[in-house]
C-alpha cells in the first residue's frame, strides 16, 4: 500500500466520501488510488475556487467535511478566497494539496511555491507529511481537526513522493468530541443578567440559528425582554414559515449603530462581538455603544442549542405558541424591483429549499421578506470574498440531495467563479440560479459616495459591467445549464416556477 | 493631498500609467484619487487572475511595469497564481493592494486576511505602509524595486486610513540601474572554456532571447561548436523568419535527458540550471548529466545581449550571413491535427504578431514549426500555473498596440480565467484566440500513464471536460467576443485570416 492508498482508506474510515477536485501532475498518485479504492465520489471543478466553495456548501448542509483535492502551490492559491469564506463560518473541510516531491522541492522547479505559508492563513490545521508511513496518521489528525466542533479547515500537504512510496498505513480517525455543554453556573450568570431588566442584545451565530435553537431564543426574549440578533453573514439559518425569525445586524455602519443604540449588554452565543465590515473616517468600528458590556455565554464550538434551552429553562421561560407567520404573498407582477423579486421569491420558494444568498446590494429586502416563504435554509457569504455563491450552491446540492437550491446571485460576484455552472450541469444538480444582472458593481458606487467622492471617469469605468453587457443566458447554456431571461415579474415568476419544477440546474437572468 | 493622491502622483512620476484593476471598498480612496489626478489608464478585469495576468503580459511587451489594483486579502489571493507565473519570468509589476484601516485590522472584520504573508511568496518586495506621509516614498521604492533589472514584483499594501488621511507627499522614484555589464575577465573565462572543444551547452533566458542577442549567440555557437538551448518556458522570444532559431528544453524528462546527453559544461546566460517540472520515481530532477560543470556567466539582471556580443567578440567569432529560413508553408487542408494547425499558423501568422502560448499538450509542434512564420514574439506560461494565456494576451495587446496578439489556448486552462475575454471585448483589443478544444485535461492522461496507472472511473471523470461539452463560440459571444467554430483546416484557415484581418478580439474554437 502506498501513501496515496493509505490516504483514500483513511478518508473513507473518517466518513469522508465526497472529494471536490481539480488535480494536477503532483496529485496523480492520489487519483490512481481513488481508482483502486472505490467509495469516494469525485466532483470536478474547472477552477479551484469552485472546488473550495463547493466543499463549503457541502459541509454546511451535510454537517460533515468533504475533501478537496488541489494542485500544488498556485492551485491552492486559486482556492484561498473561498477557503477564507469557509473559515469565517467554521466550516469543516479537509484539503488535500499536492506538492513537489520532497527531494525535488529544493531545486525550485517552476511550480514550486509557498504552499504551506499560503495554507496557514485559512486553515485551523496545516501539515506537510514527511513519509509515506505518516500519511494515514496525518490524514486521521486532519479529519479529527476538521470535525472538532465547531469545525475547521484542515490542510494536508502531500509531497508526491510520500504518495507514491510504499509503506502506507491507514489511519484511524478518532471520533471528534461533541460540542461542549455550557455549565450551569455560566447559564445562571446570564439568567441573572437577563432578570435585571437592562437593555440586552443576545447575538446568535452558528448552530444557534437552527430552528429549534431559535425557538428557545425566542422563549428567552419573551421572558426577559432581551433582543435577539444575528451577525450580518451566517453559515446557515433555518427559517421561513413555522419558524421563529431572526433579525441580522445590517451592513451600513450608520444603520447598524442605530440598530444597536441603547444596548447595555451584549450576550454572545456562538458569535464574536459585532464589527463593521470596513472602517470609515470618523465612524466607529463596533456598531454597539462603547460602554456595552460583553458576556460570552458560549463559543462557536459549544452546544449552542443546549445552551439556549438551558438558559430558557433557567429563566422559567414559558413555551411559546409558535411564531406568528406573515401570510405568504402571491407572486408580484409588473416591473422588476427588489421588493417585487422578494415578494415572488417568498411566494414561490419551494418547500425545504436551500437559499444561497450572494445578492449583495440589490438583495437587501430578500432576507426579511423571505421569512414569509416556505421553510428553508439560508446560506451566506461569510468572509466577504465575492465569488462564493455559485460554488456554494453546487456543494449544497450535493450535500442535501432531493432539496432545491436557489442561488440569489449578483452578476459581478458570479463572474468570479462562473465555472461552477458547468459542474452543476455535469452533476445534474437541482439548482436554480437567479442571476441579478444590474451590469455594475453597484455596491461600490455606494462605497465611493460614503467616502465623499463623486464617480468620475475612473470610477465609472471600474464599476461598470455594461460594456459589453454579459449575456448570461448564452453564457449559462454554453456551460450546459438551461437558461431564460426575465425583464418583467410575470416572466420571472414563470421562469422561476419552471426552473424549480424540473430536475437539474437552470439560470434565470433577471435584468434589473 | 491625501495618501491615495500621493500614490497616483508617484505612479505617474515613475512612468506607470496603466493600472489593471478590480477594486473593492478598501480601495475607494485610490479610485477617487484616480478620478482627481488624471493620466492613468484603468483597465477592469472581472477577476483578479485576469488583472495580474494582464499586468504580466503588458510588462513583457511594454518593457515597463503596470500597476495592479487588488482588493484586500482574498482579492490578492485570487491574483496569486498569475503573480507566481510573472515572478518566474522576472516580470516587473507594482501591485497596489488595499487593506483594512490599520486601527480596524485588530478587530478581525470578515475580510481581514493574511495579506502580507500571501504577498511574500510571489513578491520580490513587499511593504505595508504605515502613514499617509509614507505612501509616496513607499510607492517610489516599490517602483524602483520593480524596475531594477531583471524586474520584480513589488507589492504595496495600503491600509485604507493611510489612503484617506491628509499629509500625502508624492515620492520621487529613483531611476533604476541599467542591467550590469559583465566584466571582461568573466567573458574571457568562458571564451577559454569554449575554445577547449568540450561539449558545452549555453542555456539562454530572459533578454538573451531577443533577436540581436540570439544572432550573437549563433556567432558563438558557430565559432565554438557549443550548443544553444533555452528553458522550456520563457518570458519572451523574438523569432520567426529572418531571426535565428533557439531550441528549448522539452517537457518530458526522458526526452530532456536525451536532449542534454553528453553535456560536459552548462553555461548560464540569464538562466538557472535546468530542472524537470516534477519529480518522477526513479528519474533525475536535472536533465543534464550529474557530472556537468555549471558556469554562470550572467544572471537575469545582467546585460545579456552585451554579454553575448562580448563573448562572440572574445572568440573572434565571425559575423554570420543570416539564418537559413525554412520556407513559409501554405495553409493546411483536411483534418485537424497538431501538425496541420502548426502549418497553418506558420503560413498565416500576421507580421510582427505576438504569440501567447498556453497550448499545453496539443501544441507541441507549434513552437518548432512557427520558426517558419513571419517574425513574431513568443510569450509563455512561465510558472506552470495554468490560466495565464487569456489574461497575458489581454495585457500584451495593451502593452504593444498596433500588433496582433494570437493566443494558442488549451481549453482546460482557458476555463481558469475566461473572464479575460470580456476585458478584450471592452478594450477592443486585437487578439485572436485559437481555442484548442479537446474537451479533456489531456496532459494528465499522460502524467497518469507515467506513474504507471491506467485511467479508471475516477481519473476518467476528473480529466474529462466533455460532459457537458463547453460551447466556446457562445461562451465567447456572451462575453462580447466574436467567435467561430472550425472542424476542419479549411474552415480554420478562413476563420484565422478573418479574425486577424478585422479590428478587435475574436475566438476560434478549434475542435480537436
Amino acid at each position: 500500500m502506498n501513501g496515496a492508498e493509505s490516504l483514500v482508506t483513511t478518508l473513507l474510515a473518517g466518513g469522508i466520501d465526497v472529494c471536490f477536485a481539480n488535480p494536477g501532475t503532483s496529485e496523480m498518485h492520489f487519483v490512481a488510488a481513488l481508482d483502486r479504492i472505490r467509495g469516494v465520489r469525485c466532483v470536478l471543478g474547472l477552477f479551484e475556487g469552485v472546488v473550495t466553495g463547493a466543499a463549503d456548501g457541502y459541509a454546511r448542509m451535510a454537517e460533515r467535511p468533504a475533501a478537496t483535492l488541489l494542485h500544488c502551490g498556485p492551485g491552492l492559491a486559486n482556492g484561498l478566497a473561498n477557503l477564507h469564506n469557509a473559515r469565517r463560518a467554521n466550516v469543516p473541510m479537509v484539503n488535500i494539496v499536492g506538492d513537489q516531491a520532497s527531494y525535488h522541492r529544493p531545486l525550485d522547479a517552476p511550480l514550486t511555491a509557498d504552499t504551506e505559508d499560503w495554507a496557514r492563513g485559512v486553515s485551523g490545521w496545516v501539515r506537510t507529511t514527511r513519509t509515506a508511513a505518516e500519511v494515514g496518521s496525518d490524514a486521521a489528525e486532519a479529519i479529527f481537526a476538521a470535525r472538532t466542533p465547531p469545525g475547521a479547515i484542515a490542510t494536508l500537504i502531500l509531497p508526491s513522493d510520500v504518495c507514491w512510496s510504499a509503506g502506507g498505513v491507514p489511519g484511524m480517525p478518532r471520533a471528534a468530541p461533541p460540542p461542549a455543554r455550557i455549565a450551569a453556573p455560566a447559564i445562571e450568570d446570564i439568567a441573572r443578567l437577563l432578570r435585571r431588566n437592562e437593555p440586552v442584545v443576545i447575538l446568535l451565530a452558528g448552530t444557534a440559528l437552527r430552528a429549534a435553537a431559535l425557538a428557545d431564543a425566542h422563549r428567552i426574549a419573551a421572558a426577559s425582554g432581551a433582543r435577539l440578533l444575528a451577525p450580518l453573514s451566517n453559515r446557515r439559518i433555518e427559517r421561513g414559515q413555522g419558524r421563529y425569525p431572526i433579525e441580522r445586524i445590517v451592513h451600513s455602519v450608520d444603520h447598524a449603530v442605530a440598530q444597536l443604540q441603547g444596548t447595555r449588554h451584549l450576550v454572545l452565543i456562538g458569535a464574536t462581538p459585532a464589527v463593521t465590515f470596513f472602517a470609515y473616517p470618523g465612524k466607529p468600528g463596533r456598531p454597539y455603544p462603547p460602554e456595552t458590556e460583553i458576556h460570552c455565554l458560549a463559543g462557536p464550538g459549544d452546544d449552542l442549542p443546549a445552551a439556549l434551552a438551558d438558559l430558557a429553562d433557567a429563566l422559567d421561560a414559558p413555551l411559546l405558541a409558535g411564531p406568528s407567520d406573515l401570510p405568504r404573498p402571491v407572486a408580484a407582477l409588473g416591473a422588476i424591483t427588489a421588493e417585487a423579486v422578494a415578494q415572488t421569491l417568498a411566494a414561490l420558494l419551494p418547500e425545504n429549499a436551500i437559499v444561497v444568498d450572494e445578492s449583495v446590494s440589490f438583495g437587501r429586502p430578500f432576507y426579511p421578506r423571505l421569512q414569509a416563504a416556505a421553510p428553508h435554509d439560508w446560506l451566506q457569504l461569510t468572509g466577504g470574498a465575492i465569488g462564493d455563491g455559485l460554488p456554494m450552491a453546487t456543494g449544497a446540492a450535493i450535500g442535501a440531495p432531493g432539496r432545491r437550491v436557489v442561488t440569489l446571485q449578483a452578476d459581478g460576484s458570479a463572474m468570479y467563479t462562473l465555472q461552477a455552472l458547468w459542474t452543476q450541469a455535469r452533476e445534474a444538480l437541482d439548482v436554480t440560479t437567479v442571476l441579478l444582472s444590474n451590469r455594475k458593481y453597484q455596491i461600490l458606487f455606494g462605497e465611493l459616495a460614503s467616502v465623499g467622492a463623486a464617480a468620475g471617469p475612473a470610477a465609472s469605468s471600474l464599476f461598470d459591467l455594461g460594456n459589453p453587457g454579459i449575456d448570461w443566458v448564452h453564457l449559462a447554456r454554453s456551460l450546459g445549464v438551461e437558461a431564460a431571461r426575465a425583464e418583467d415579474m410575470e416572466r420571472f415568476g414563470h421562469a422561476f416556477r419552471q426552473a424549480n419544477g424540473g430536475p437539474g440546474p437552470s439560470l434565470i437572468e433577471l435584468v434589473i
